[in-house]
């Protein structure tokens, strides 16, 4: 038979995975909008031109490009490809409808992105991104909001202990030339950096000669970490440590791009103060990220006790400018949805109410001439606002409340002729045993009370996908 | 400069687009939920043997495929390709998971999928459907559940005058056989009687020339149909039209297939006399439905002054046998979310409240060193429930009132220096140009009260994309 598994390092979401996702992004998306973000939605699949070339060498072959239909097909030619970010395809939007968008252009944006990548626990190659981004100004108050948002977001997922790790491109450029770093080798120095507070700072020290940083150079460098941290491992500094700022200031004190960039920061936790990302926001000088196109602040937000990072963003004031010819000011920030999912799955941090019942009430069939008026009862108490199944065959009455147990269905009601020449209906709860009958005109509302659903929630339609 | 449009067929969403797709996904995924079916999600990109072979050998020409990674990129080899559409998907997910999934599994699924169609008019290359399906009983309730729960989303969304189609293949089957179709060219025929409603008798009777049906065959079958309806244009048959059924069982007499085939039918409509699909089904014998798949009653929804359909389905019960080896029944209806929208922007069928305002509130921003205070002050408004956006820069004050009344932002927040000193804050409504201050204190109330928002809805957060 053919082969029924999900393609390589994809996934099938049954529906109590699709529920857990929807919470997240419900929760995600409502912060969004309550900062003034507004929603985008773009194609699953660019033109190639697009995408190749914004995510340097090892981006390109991460790439899943699309076979051209017709002639080009047979030359292995492609002119689309999969979608890999949800930055890139924003900055072609502010491109493409410039007249039409608002001089601050804040959108938010959930959409899945693929990446040809090896396959790992938690690494998946169709996973979703959840990126908020305000386009149009240089103003902290863009990245002070972003912070702000992601922490909000965290936070109502559950989420107590995070830190909002910041850091500055020009700021970090700085502290490398002061270091002696030459400027050829600073883009791989930065990759070594980033891994500060993940393989320890002897590693580092090794990676940083094999990649021919001089030895006085990362000697200086590591040797500044040093002293600006408790150990490398956790070298975030606390922000308000006035050392450990004032150590970071004479370092750069000759390179005024550098000291700019300190200055920002500094701005940045002082708007921070009155939002949910105050007392969470450590200014890391250790902290790299690993996209070329920032150009301003950088952020990551870390958890205690968990390796890698649930999100992360910064500024990009030339990435537009790459579509548009002018550049425009750019930062935002992403939050990773199957990290998020990973975590609170494994910490138990979904409401209960999430999983398990399909509906609410399942319409037993008593023989095959009582199918019209098992549906119509379901109709009824649809349109009562209730999620109601009806078991499609007149199997015996045990299997069916078997069925329905299973399925997690808490109520059953039984419309057998007794019921029917009576003028009633017998509700059974499959959670106590127990069973009654209660006249069809209060079958609704007495449903409604052994599931404690009010009416207007109900009738509302709890719509968990969309 | 780089190109900036979409990927030819394919759309860019803005955020009011957005907002009025995830309305109308809502509202259905709201009704499917009430009829007990639970939220699949499946991946974009599948091992392209799982779909090759599954949609004849048109769909398999539109399948886009995906480029193998490596070695077979060079000599063009294709190894994944993108979703066709939903249903092979989920006959696949049957296949993997059957341990694991309820006896009959009703499932939703709303999500795009692609198709290298010659783009036009109405006519994407990505796109949406909202598929619901019913797995493992051979029950008439299952039909009856779907026409019923279509109807009802349909309703719901605002439609009034549509019907739903209905036909069963084995009719159809005996119907050509009787007409003296010959076996090998019912498909054919098929596929030309499908127009019938379309390009009208004649030019249905030269295709059937065109596909070699023996004249006689086709004046046979062409006179059935004028017997049975006013017109071919609308040649669907009034259910209760006895005269009309009893003529279609007279054709099919010595055939029992095609017998039970109307029998079906019949229970199906007595089915839905007790819900939203009430009054709205017409049995008629035109109905071909393009797919291969479909093994019993098919069904398509039409609304008049709308060529072509806002969605259709049928009975499928062996489909996911070839995945799994063994036939399981299956039935499913698929909603065009493309079409529904098309037809929804044209009719002017949206709530008001979806478009525009891409904020409650928004804060001003009186002069650079009151930046914080102002993003304090919006986080008090946001932890009261109201959406609100803060203007980045310290501009004009009209230059930020006149920003706000763009995007549509009814009122503004401004926090200057003499309202600090009294404690209080200053709104300004853009609609009527009032301004009043009132205590700080009381600000958020006062604003809900201009909006008209209640506590809880504003609180519990609008997520209008997911």
């Amino acid at each position: 038979m053919t082969v029924t598994h999900p393609a390589r390092g994809m996934r099938d979401f049954l529906p109590d995975d699709v529920r857990r996702r929807a919470y997240v992004v419900s929760v995600i998306a409502g912060v969004y909008e309550r900062y003034g973000f507004e929603p985008l939605e773009t194609p699953a699949v660019e033109n190639i031109e697009t995408l190749l070339g914004k995510y340097g060498d090892e981006g390109d072959r991460l790439i899943f490009k699309i076979l051209k239909r017709g002639e080009g097909a047979e030359r292995g030619e492609a002119d689309l490809a999969l979608r890999y970010d949800l930055t890139v395809p924003l900055a072609r939007v502010v491109a493409e409808y410039r007249g039409m968008l608002p001089r601050f252009f804040k959108r938010y944006q959930i959409q899945p992105v693929w990446r040809a990548d090896r396959p790992q626990r938690g690494r998946y190659r169709e996973f979703y991104q959840c990126d908020v981004d305000a386009i149009g100004s240089r103003s902290p108050v863009v990245e002070a909001e972003l912070c702000a948002a992601a922490a909000e977001a965290l936070t109502r997922l559950g989420f107590a202990t995070f830190t909002v790790r910041l850091n500055h491109r020009q700021l970090l450029a700085g502290l490398l030339e002061a270091s002696g770093v030459p400027g050829d080798l600073q883009g791989a120095a930065l990759v070594a950096l980033d891994k500060l507070d993940k393989i320890g700072r002897d590693a580092v020290s090794g990676e940083l000669d094999d990649r021919g940083v001089p030895p006085a150079a990362a000697a200086s460098l590591l040797d500044l970490f040093d002293r600006l941290g408790p150990a490398a491992g956790t070298s975030a500094v606390a922000v308000g440590t006035d050392e450990a700022l004032r150590t970071l200031s004479d370092r750069v004190a000759g390179l005024p791009e550098a000291r700019a960039g300190l200055e920002n920061l500094a701005e940045i936790v002082a708007l921070c103060a009155g939002t949910p990302a105050a007392g969470r926001i450590r200014i890391d000088p250790s902290l790299a990220r690993g996209l070329a196109y920032y150009t301003g602040a950088i952020m990551e937000i870390a958890v205690t006790d968990l390796a890698g990072s649930l999100g992360g963003g910064g500024r990009y004031d030339r990435l537009v400018g790459m579509f548009l010819g002018d550049d425009v000011p750019a930062a935002g920030f992403s939050l990773g949805l199957e990290r998020i999912l990973v975590v609170m799955t494994e910490r138990g941090m979904f409401p209960p109410h999430l999983t398990g019942a399909a509906a609410d009430v399942m319409v037993t069939l008593w023989n095959t001439s009582g199918r019209a008026a098992a549906l119509a009862l379901a109709g009824e108490l649809r349109a009562a606002g209730l999620r109601v199944d009806v078991y499609p065959d007149a199997d015996r009455l045990g299997k069916q409340f078997k069925y329905a147990a299973a399925r997690g269905v808490p109520l059953v009601a039984v419309l057998g002729d007794d019921e029917v020449a009576r003028g009633e209906v017998a509700i059974k709860d499959l959670r106590s045993g127990e069973q009654h009958a209660v006249p069809r005109a209060t079958l609704a509302a007495a449903l409604r009370d052994r599931l404690a659903v009010p009416p207007a929630a109900g009738a509302s339609g709890a719509a968990p996908h969309a």
